[in-house]
């Protein structure tokens, strides 16, 4: 089968790649229909790797994608071929201390589509166990069900900071994921999501949903921004989702007495935090690492329409011209959030 | 000034009354402006008590209300005259040891309108602790602001429920109070609630909002429903709202396995409950009583627009027709879900 | 292999037994070493059911048990033969919904050691999933790990009241896993614990650790002794483990505002709750169904000293002596809290 | 009256020194009988400042008081002359919105005993609301409950960590503050808590208490000693009390997935901290602002005999002794923990 393969840091190739593997009993044959593109694809294109993960041998991209149920293993009861279906990118060891505890994301066995030495799903089709096979409503395409990897980073970030309704969150940095982020938190609970950024057409494109105020942050700080929307109080929760040392250092300062911060973006190297500054106002500071047990709430937030993803959805690009779609996807343009693969018929 | 007095049970008065009371520093003296009729209101004059709390004494009734700051005590220094408010009507020991665990609402020394022998507010002025009185969005009319009471209860169970984005809720009992809390819930995170009852007239007001679904269990029972609904897993969260003994004795098949059980509804004497139903799924059950730090949340959802209450406002009657108010809403017609006095200009 | 098998109700026999099954990838062969005489072993016996759980075919008793492993399977890695351990008896599907969550013990798939139709363990070899077997540390004996099952469930019980250091907690009935609640609350964080009961003999048994009081509510109601204790203000946690309606009736009784409920007793039929009196303190109600996650944390407070429950081992019984010691059991001395059987060397 | 008076930075003087106050209505007037020294007074005498904290103007010092009622305000019920008390020496707004919501050591509006320009309570009376007064049972000395101040601050860490029963901490650094939050940790429901440092003598002291393990860092790294301890799973709280860059920057290497981190120490400038570490674990972090709502579960742990803070205490000195007792303080013997100021009979 054709495969886009990451031969090495720089190289791509669109070609013949069987990903080895048999359909187990509890497993799912899956033909792929929507892959997105994320910015971890990227950055193993670019760089080669992501911190000690590092690309040695070619490997197949993607994980953000939906499909339709082939063929089912002879133990699988919840799925039946030609289910419309999206996968859950990580597989633990189901039996580990982690899983036992429900944190499978946090497994270290976990091996996760397109993170090396795993092979991603940038192929016409797959082998995936039942228990990470999601069907999606009729109500949800498969261009959203592709949708739910990434907003599922959101969905675990608003679960983690244990939202109450009707609080008031900051998000700082209008991402990819800061936009899913934000939306998760106000499909969760939120009265309102503040999100900060430099680049206004990013800030222009999550502005469009009710809900959301945003602030340029080359205009106004975000401190004084989120003073002035909360009498001076802060925000119940802020959502660091831009990875940069100076809004991590000055994250303190956006919050309320006993608020949360939630650390999603992630820098590369060790960055200064003000201890005190927290310690002040006694945050909790919850951290990210993927997801777990969250794709069927997203996928529940999409049925119903609290969420829409699609206006995020920035183009499609056919499987063929995949190459193209990832030079796309390097130059980071402002006005792009997400660019898919649509897989072959 | 005119009041709305309870004279005894059964006989209600509008008359000069004056409530003892002078401004203190901490206080502001507000004229009120809208005043719903609550439920507890009407039942203290068809019963002349509710539990151990008896009228043995003329009591002004109201509770609900929304009014405009008159005078400032003078320590007073988020309000000023002019400010448009509405009012917590619950008055705790600030001092109290539930009241510096955050809990207020449980202490027992908490004086609320318009339950025996403390007066309620159903008269031209009122005079009220600052630190329990809140602003009024421009976007909040008086008559939301006058909403915002009950709709506290609402929140007091969302919160208590600790719901997780993406959570799909039953609730049980299409009153208004089961109103409140299924558009709490639905603000609060839930993808999806579900309202049963049985008198058809309400389940469609309530459905009538998108992500409300209803069920009248005339036709189907609200297992099947909810089994149906969430394929055989269980509700993620139920508020029981109805009070009814069958509704409480059935309530753990409406709940997934881990799930939680919300009880808002209140039956008079003691109800059989089936403990080892509970336990099978090791439910959590949580209780309400009133509310306590919700104002502020729920003013932020109806600012935000999330949260929309003016729907359920049935009828509007003049301060001096508020007798004839009241025996309307003895009545309960099942198309009458909040009925407001507005009080003279 | 000889196998203490229940044959029907009220028939016991000590005759060879072969239980199927071969040793999986995963799973750990097993000589047993101690196994604890439970409740629900003798009710099966006595009654030949427990609800919905019919013994309808001949079932091997037993599934409080500590052991040696005698071999292993080819992908187990925590374990190797020779090591002391205690088994965990509810083996669920590990990639179920509820497992996935973390709750692996409401998974409606779990299959529980001498719960029919599955077979428990009072044989001399069993086989069991390496990921449900535990080590046993040098300082914990193998009748220290037989009693590890019958205390996770006081484990449990003290990990949904989520103790806060400091607590002040009331147990309701010293039976055994009364007990065990109480010295899991007080080992969890609690500074003192309060035992109520109506057999002397029992509270005097739990009475003689440090750090727990005892109530003969034959002598004091119970309500009294608690605010008594705590200054009129109430416990934070209640754990009622007598299952008996009056109890249940009064709980509301001995907790303080905003504290917590946790059933642990079961009562067979459902019993009057007087839910107005929970809200009016809003207080919290847990519900336990046996343990997830709780073996290694039992385990960890048995070897460093915190529980000592070596006083609650009643008498040890040689498995050849295993009927009179079931007869024994049966008999429900006040002075026998747990009985064991010695495997053959 | 007699006061020990921080002239500025570096000078010291007993003498005449009237606090201005008069006794409210809810206050107490206390005749103090024990007071301790703690390192924020000696860092006032030696820096004259603790971050924007500045000692402008003398000021009396001391803020860890036990003593006896002398007289009672108007309104005060609880106490009476004679009791025997220890005082919460921050006073919040009690109807500021961090008091409404239970977090009252958080309001901006907290009036600290000696922190600039509140003074503290090395004086030989002192007024004090009833409601930050809290009665010594006969079991605790006046010594210990001058303890109970530094110990609230391990209380509030214990707290904020949500230990779940048989948890395994680590405590970085074992000053008097990480002493403290180790004993509230082990008497809160840890296992086991292994405290780390490079100063023997220190250890030696934690170390005496069962329970607690040490690891001396300059023989062996902690992330060794915690991996060894925990068969390579890692600590599920990490409590930091060293405040110290490398402590801070390696603390993810402590934990467990999924687990805590309770940031105590407080680093006087922001520190490196590894994001992608603690994200890598989903680690969740607390921070720690002096207490709330621990006093009376302070004291019932102390009165109940878990907790045994005497062997802390390492010194008494009479009043009339006190500048040399602080410039012993000043000296920060690593054999010394709590010194304590003994007030005139």
């Amino acid at each position: 089968m054709k495969a886009l393969v990451l031969e090495e840091k720089g190289r791509l190739a669109l070609r013949d790649f069987d990903i080895p593997g048999t359909l187990g009993p509890k497993d799912v044959r899956i033909k792929t229909h929507t892959v997105g593109i994320c910015g971890s694809d990227v950055h193993y294109y670019t760089h080669g790797k992501i911190g000690h993960f590092v690309v040695n041998a070619p490997m197949v991209l993607g994980h953000e994608a939906s499909g339709v149920v082939l063929e089912c293993g002879a133990e699988v009861t919840d799925l039946k071929p030609g289910d419309r279906v999206c996968m859950e990118p990580g597989i633990p060891d189901p039996t580990s201390r982690a899983s036992k505890l429900g944190i499978y994301n946090v497994d270290p066995a976990v091996r996760f589509w397109a993170t090396p030495p795993i092979h991603g799903c940038l192929t016409p089709e797959v082998i995936h166990p039942a228990a990470f096979t999601y069907k999606l409503p009729e109500s949800v395409s498969f261009a959203e069900g592709a949708m739910v990897e990434p907003f599922a980073i959101g969905m675990q970030a608003a679960l983690r900071a244990r939202i109450q309704p009707g609080d008031v969150a900051v998000v700082t940095g209008a991402g990819p994921i800061g936009m899913m982020v934000a939306l998760a938190a106000l499909a969760g609970g939120c009265a309102k999501v503040i999100v900060t950024d430099m680049a206004q057409p990013k800030l222009d494109i999550i502005g469009a949903y009710d809900g959301i105020e945003t602030v340029n942050i080359r205009d106004t700080p975000a401190a004084e921004a989120v003073a002035q929307a909360t009498e001076g109080w802060g925000a119940d929760v802020v959502f660091e989702c831009s990875g940069a040392a100076p809004a991590i250092l000055g994250v303190a300062d956006l919050a309320r007495p006993g608020g949360a911060i939630v650390l999603v973006g992630m820098p590369v190297d060790p960055v200064p935090v003000d201890i005190v500054a927290l310690q002040a106002k006694e945050l909790r500071i919850e951290t990210v690492f993927r997801y777990a047990n969250v794709y069927d709430r997203a996928i529940a937030l999409m049925a119903s329409g609290k969420v829409d993803l699609t206006p995020l959805i920035s183009g499609t690009i056919p499987f063929e011209d995949s190459i193209a779609g990832f030079d796309r996807a390097v130059e980071a343009r402002e006005t792009d959030v997400k660019l898919q693969i649509a897989m072959p018929e």
